[in-house]
């Protein structure tokens, strides 16, 4: 009996030990429950947004082996997507295909083509995409069905410009110290590309003795003459280059009849330098000052602008070129009007959809310190630098000559950073640089001519996709390698 | 001992019944927990579009009594806001502040001001807002930082148009069929209002022997005329209205040195009638059709437009006016050409943030039938009605005669449904009729000189918001009881 006894009471041990082990998993196990439910609680706070995150967040996990990318807008592919994570070849019509940056192709381009040429031809700033991807939490947007469908803002009357934008690029000025805003006017637009026009118009007279000559100094960006010539305007009208005005009748030859509207770009597209003005202003002479570029990625700060006639754009700010973006700061009160009127008969103001995703970068751009500029100089200075390396060791190409200089920004003297290459070819022969040797060799980039310079010249852009850039470095330095091969071979021969 | 065997027995019996109670429990609970991680898992899917998605949900719920709306992009409140759902008069100052509709006032619009006028001014089509509020999540889009930062769509080359929205504008047009679109070029633009010059630049030839001349039938939309003397150019002229030219000189003066463009607005605003050309169309005349009111909210479709220039807007098909998006439907090549050169010289094309919407609102439209036109045209018609109601009481007052029309897409005739009356002032002495009586009776509209017709007239929008048109029909009925009163007491005198 007591051996039976002695076996009871071991089960019941047993069983104690069991009734301790799941009571105790089952406290666990209540606690977590309690924290899973208060963590789904949260999750459900989403309800009519989430199908749109959703839907984002797949297109972005698409893979496109990091040479191209899928977009919401995509054309829907037909063939197969990759979903990163997921395996490979799992068909879903319903997503976006990949689009390849340049030379890569495939379904998610993962092909590469060696014969394809390095593209240097755009001013696409693809360069500044990876700050975004970074900084994907807070740059993202989450827009309703009914966002703001009127045609003006609700606070104030007759208004299409939104009052927190227009702060917060005030905000942005006072930063970075590239422009003084204060007091001055502020007028939207699709890019600079608007602005410019609207700022011709704005600035010349109405019924002028003779129409306005518009003029700018060579090399220069193109669409100022071609804008100016297109729009037909009795206004106005297109004059070519600064120095022919300067050195004949001009400064001494100024007067009422005889208006002039003088463009400066700085830095200048495409040759990256500051510059000032040729003609003097005063009552016949205005100068429209493009400072696109006028951004720490692509130049030291010397010290804020405050000029009458500003432009900016978003494009070459935070890489969004197809926003259409741009403003301008105004200093006169008769100018502003005259923009807002053409901004009104032109377009009704600018997209408000794009006014709220300009907002959204501004604040990510503002919030995240030195970040985007401090990014954006290291990447084009570094691909200036890596260029400048390949054509130092040419007799045939040369690049323009830029200096470091101080920068306000940064507090120090920063490396040159331009945005484009303007290279030259230097043998006399090579008069037309980019047909003779640049295009043979693979390179798309812009002939001197379309600047209204010499054909000697050709602008490369250094401010594409790194994929494009590293290319075109590739592409650069065989050519150059080609040329020390020729000279090693004629050496040879003498 | 056996006393105590007992025991034992009944111990471990009992420790056995717990087991397998807390077994079971656990059972039940790790299968509960299973279906909770896996809702947790499904919840989880989203990360970086979560704080986006919460924001605009943030946003949505704040109340402003249903007079007014906030918006993501709104002014900061410095005072209270109110969250739905929330305790009244928690402060939360990174909120936007309520946008409140005409007439309301307050942090949250509740207050109304008797005093303030009923404002009939301007074409915002905001009737359309309940649409969207209702198809919340169908409709909402979430744009990453990165999306499509390049200037051209990537799946081509040289391309600034969305070939999917190109497709989905197509598929519109073929389901609404108010617009034949098989085989001809498709052009966007900010809203009509761009692509309304840039129609005009592309018809007329570039150096003609006299500039082309612009005309209208009275009443017409005065934005044709005010750009084309904005813009001034040396290509065309306002030469005013048709009946002009058709008259004396046309069409047996027709020659090739005296080149015409006729605007044909159909249905015509403000008058909402369904017009035709004046001028014969030939290789003298062009003609541009602008057709933003040719959908089923605010005319009968008797059939397909099937012309060599047709422009649609966005703004009177969704209510989107905000976005400024709208198309060109273009039979030649060489006139698409010059439009395509318009766009890029003027704006390197149209936002593509405003694309990516357009293709999300259009895909709305698409997926819900025939939803939105029954809901726009239910509302217009309703509104019509109701105004037409208390004006055929009146004496002073008139509106103009619209009457029921077979409509291809209702299959059906539909009952007048136009955006805005068109008011005449009966009476002889009313010659101002806006001045003399609406004005004064606390109504805000357009005078008829606007439009380049007599100021007997007034057009007073109908497709604003539920509120401002509830406060028209008061103020406007309030109008016309007084003018009976004064007709009662008339007959006293008598």
């Amino acid at each position: 009996m007591k051996k039976y006894s002695c076996y009871w009471v071991l089960l019941l041990c047993l069983s104690v030990i069991l009734n301790l082990l799941l009571a105790s998993y089952v406290l666990i196990i209540s606690e977590g429950n309690i924290t899973i439910s208060k963590s789904s609680d949260e999750q459900n706070e989403l309800s009519w947004t989430r199908r749109a995150a959703k839907e984002a967040e797949d297109v972005a996990s698409i893979s496109c082996s990091g040479h191209g990318r899928a977009f919401l807008d995509g054309i829907l592919s037909t063939t197969t997507n990759h979903l990163k994570g997921a395996d490979e070849g799992i068909a879903n019509p319903l997503l976006p295909s990949c689009e390849c940056n340049s030379c890569y192709y495939g379904s998610d381009c993962s092909k590469f083509s060696p014969d394809c040429p390095a593209d240097a031809d755009s001013g696409d700033p693809i360069f500044l995409e990876p700050f975004w991807m970074k900084h994907a939490e807070s740059s993202a947007i989450l827009v309703s069905g009914w966002h703001r469908m009127a045609y003006k803002f609700g606070y104030e009357h007759g208004t299409f410009i939104s009052k927190e934008l227009e702060r917060h690029l005030q905000e942005l000025h006072a930063m970075v110290g590239n422009a003084n805003s204060t007091g001055k006017f502020l007028v939207f637009g699709a890019g600079s590309t608007q602005l410019l026009n609207a700022a011709i118009y704005a600035l010349s007279p109405e019924d002028p003795p003779s129409p306005t000559r518009i003029v700018g100094s060579i090399p220069f960006y193109p669409l100022y003459k071609s804008q100016t010539d297109f729009f037909n305007s009795k206004n106005f009208e297109w004059e070519g280059d600064t120095s022919m005005w300067k050195n004949t009748s001009l400064p001494s030859g100024y007067n009422s009849s005889m208006n002039f509207i003088e463009f400066v770009t700085s830095p200048n597209n495409p040759d990256g330098k500051l510059k000032d003005p040729v003609l003097l202003e005063g009552p016949s002479v205005r100068t429209i000052f493009d400072h696109a570029y006028y951004w720490p990625h692509y130049t030291a700060i010397p010290a804020p602008a405050n000029e009458d006639l500003m432009i900016f754009t978003l494009s070459k700010l935070t890489g969004h070129a197809s926003s259409r973006f741009g403003w301008a700061l105004i200093k006169d009160q008769g100018v502003y009007e005259r923009f807002i009127n053409y901004m009104t008969l032109n377009s009704f103001g600018v997209s408000r959809d794009t006014q709220l995703r300009t907002l959204k970068l501004l604040k990510v751009v503002l919030g995240s310190g030195k970040e985007l500029f401090d990014f954006g100089h290291r990447t084009t200075r570094t691909r200036w630098e890596s260029l400048n390396k390949v054509i130092s060791a040419s007799r045939r190409f040369s690049l323009q000559k830029l200096i470091p200089q101080y920068s306000t920004y940064f507090q120090n003297f920063t490396a040159p950073s331009p945005a484009y290459a303007w290279v030259k070819c230097e043998r006399e022969e090579d008069e037309d640089c980019y047909e003779a040797l640049l295009r043979d060799g693979g390179i798309i980039g812009r002939s001197g001519s379309i600047f209204h310079a010499e054909n000697r010249y050709v602008r490369l852009s250094l401010i594409k996709s790194q994929d494009d850039f590293d290319w075109l470095l590739q592409r650069m330095d065989a050519l150059v390698s080609q040329e020390q091969v020729h000279e090693v071979n004629g050496a040879e021969i003498l």
